[in-house]
């Protein structure tokens, strides 16, 4: 695994069948499309990919076969973020032994702690980690809203890089301008608006949850990022906020945006749509707004194609 | 199990040794020091008790190893809170298994959800759960305060009760008289300040962290309130209020009161005081502050006795 | 003016015209329907008075009329809160003139202050007040919640008493402890459902918005709190509640009990229902819902009496 | 006045002496200073300036004078975001006749209230404004987020432009994005740090505090982002997060760095720094921090410059 980690690095939904066991065969279409559209990483069991909702054997399960699967074509990250240390050490040592490249951890979210108490919780959890591990800041999950401070001591701990999906724009480029002189240290942005500016101001990577659906809109937006391509930047843009508008608009909970992106696969035949508790998939009505917005926007074409990859492969069942 | 749930029913704290297993001599003397105080049920898991930072074998352990010591005396009530319903089910039956008398269920706390996800999920819940359970509400940690609407569909669920620790009491007097036509459904205080209002006003029951230290502080004033004795309230709840302006203001995290609550429990040799991550005990200096504040107050007696008790005990050893 | 205040301080509506004059008419009927129904004081140009969204001009005429009318038959409380400490200055010397008795005051609103910024602020504004000063916390408005030291200094600066609207109930009870030996100095309590549980616990007095409307329950509420008589408080402490359920959720502005409560004044007949922007009053749907709760509701008979009365002074005109 | 609005517009601070009278030699030598950095407008009685916090006349004499100043060599915007709306309009008549080109207009910051209830409050306004008027976004003050919604209606109902210091940039792209094709319309950052951003992609203006320092600091990094100059960009914005790093982090109050604008134009010999209740300056310390800082940031030499030209005049008087 090279640092600092670059590109697109989509924060993997979890594909389920009703029966809440993992949709293997979704999950494996699921991967050849992220790494058909040219994605730099894959991430597991973030908030896009429910990783706290799940019990503890579907997600060790997950671990290993996405690592097999993707068989090192490109870093495996995952989420150990847990309220319990002992079962966030749990699920690291799994992430090793499967091969995965690298832990993404998140603040405790039970309790409201202070800076100094994730400081404190770093300097316990970090020696134990068996695999290189990137800080992730994400207060709207955590109540917890990482400081510089404890960015700066987290990558004294060790940390390899932040995925920052505060949605706090200043505070983003705070920490790009702290780590200039450090170009380990990966910066990624966790909000797809943020992606270009973040590329663009000398940031790394984005772990964008529309990756899911199109990578490669999103590889070209970073492409076009990083070679301050400022025109193209703009058009593509634009398509990530038409997505924000219509398809993360849909519905109305709090976390509309992640079923948005599970239905949206699940109609492109790539995996199933069931979500685990206490997130639901849409009701009839909102999947047809879904649908209608995916003939809509079609970016390279991306739908029509995987429809009828889909629609292809099933015929052959 | 009676209902309602009537009296003082501790959130106890977990009592742990250095390594992070049961400090089980601890455990015993802790609840033997309850029930000599004249508790009317315990809360295991809770927040005071650390649950969700808890790992669940240790979780397990201590859900049987304290049904095993109360022996039935007092009912039992156990914290299934959890961000997996799997994970949440798995310690309802291991709850159910070991004679524990009833859940205590909050919302999930990763994922921000709205009042209706909250509803699906007991609905998704409830006909699975192994024993009768009552709702939790604790918005600090959660992020949800639930509705009276929510609550409603709880009970209509088959919920016995809920413990209410938002600190909002106008929301806890709108409950009282909801169900003040329905007196099986146990209203109970999660705030200490609201004990006496709580009781005085109808509710049930109260969930007390400064209960671990002086169990007969919070029945006294339990039964001051119970029986309308507004004289000997008002002298009770004053020493309430100083242990929230002393105690419970000493360190400077926000979860201060916990500590203080363990700490002092070692102090008085009951129980070792070490926390679980994210929370750690007070520093010496900050400890010292613990001491005086108990060589002070000294409600009862309780604390000379205590430690004399414990101090011919270690003799002993 | 006799210390502490004690009992019913209506936080007193200002009767506008649809111009946006003061409608004198009404302002006479309010203020006799206020005393008729036994209050203790009234308390001018706060949240409910739409205080900050007055021109001053029509601030200074509401006062001079209001102590016209009054006639020294109550004490009359006046809120200079502003965001000019010049404008609260113009105010509270235009007040002393007019003969009120005693000035309310927020912290300044536009700013986010920190506590010793508003203690500095009370150090410049107290020596230069020409008459005694409360303070008053309302955070859902200042965005500051005053804090027992910030309290306590202003007692030091000369502040007689603190009307608490911040719904913190836990706060109030530290205030009300906190000064139970310096009886002269008036807790307040701002929120009508915490209001039996001030005066028993050994506050003072009570600014409900909703004894705009039925004086004589508020006023019925503290004697049965003063002389606790634990049952009667339970009955009209229900009536309360009842009001909150209904009456105060109709509507859908943050602000909405506001306007319920002018709007009950009008179709009762006492004063007109005009808000000054940017509050607006209820659409004809809305009103109706209002209607049919006066007529159900009727405390004490108060609603048809008034709106008999006011039907004959109609037909003499 | 030419629409969009472009460039850099500093929101004044407004100089004072000890008395809170304004200090009119000061005021001279302020915006003589902005006009020799290059900005392109100024704005009048924002929260930089102080606005809410200052009396009526203050605030006309400060409209008068500086629209003689400026002499219509750059546009005058003035803020009228007032509690009152009558209030509001005495300021906009005041302005037009005084000669200012535009009026902004915030969401009035007492009651908590709607979308709606602030779409209902510009219909109202609106149509009696005797200037052209941007909106103003700054919910860290008033508490109510401006939805794109509220928006949109607010530019039927005629306004330019809006200023947005909500500090979520997130929603102003999405503006630049929705307003994109009606290029009248400005858009303008209210956020030191997304200026570049906000220019590259399609905003038209920023009004930057710092810029009441360093002018020509601000209009070059308008100029760069104008032009695309990346390179620029970045060195310019370095120099942003230094700002913000130091300068704008001394002090310990939620508006440190207004104080610290007011006190580096004091130490600049440029205006005094007296603020109004409830703000105030720094004590001797921090003032030292403010000076050393000077002394070593001093872009493109002004602060010497600057103090030498100060120096020399005062030696004149």
């Amino acid at each position: 695994m090279q640092l600092p980690l670059r590109g697109i690095i989509p924060p993997m939904v979890t594909p389920l069948l009703e029966n809440m066991e993992l949709d293997s065969k979704g999950l494996e279409r699921l991967i050849e499309h992220l790494l058909r559209g040219g994605v730099h990483g894959i991430f597991l069991l973030g908030t896009n990919g429910e990783g706290p909702s799940l019990g503890y054997n579907i997600r060790k399960r997950l671990i290993s076969e996405v690592c097999a699967i993707v068989d090192r074509r490109v870093p495996v990250l995952v989420s150990i973020s847990d309220t319990s240390s002992e079962s966030a050490l749990e699920i690291a040592e799994h992430s090793k032994n499967a091969g995965a490249d690298a832990l993404v951890l998140a603040s405790p979210y039970y309790f409201p702690i202070s800076q100094k108490e994730m400081i404190d919780y770093l300097r316990f959890l970090a020696p134990k980690l068996p695999l290189p591990f990137l800080l992730y800041n994400i207060p709207s999950c955590t109540k917890l809203h990482l400081s510089l401070e404890t960015i700066k001591e987290a990558k004294e701990l060790g940390a390899i890089g932040i995925k920052d999906s505060s949605g706090d724009m200043g505070s983003l480029y705070t920490i790009i301008d702290e780590f200039k002189d450090q170009p380990d240290f990966s910066i990624i942005a966790g909000a797809e608006l943020f992606l270009s500016d973040t590329i663009i101001n000398g940031g790394h990577a984005a772990v964008a949850g529309g990756a899911n659906i199109y990578p490669r809109l999103f590889v070209d937006l970073y492409e076009a990022s990083y070679s301050k391509d400022l025109e193209r930047v703009k058009e593509l843009r634009h398509l990530i906020l038409k997505m924000h508008n219509t398809l993360y608009s849909f519905g109305n909970t709090p976390t509309k945006s992640i079923t948005a992106i599970k239905c949206a696969l699940a109609i492109m035949g790539i995996c199933s749509e069931y979500m685990v508790e206490p997130l639901h998939n849409f009701d009839a009505q909102t999947r047809k707004q879904v649908e209608t917005f995916l003939g809509d926007f079609n970016y390279g074409g991306a739908y029509h194609t995987t429809v009828q990859v889909a629609a292809n492969e099933k015929r052959k069942i």
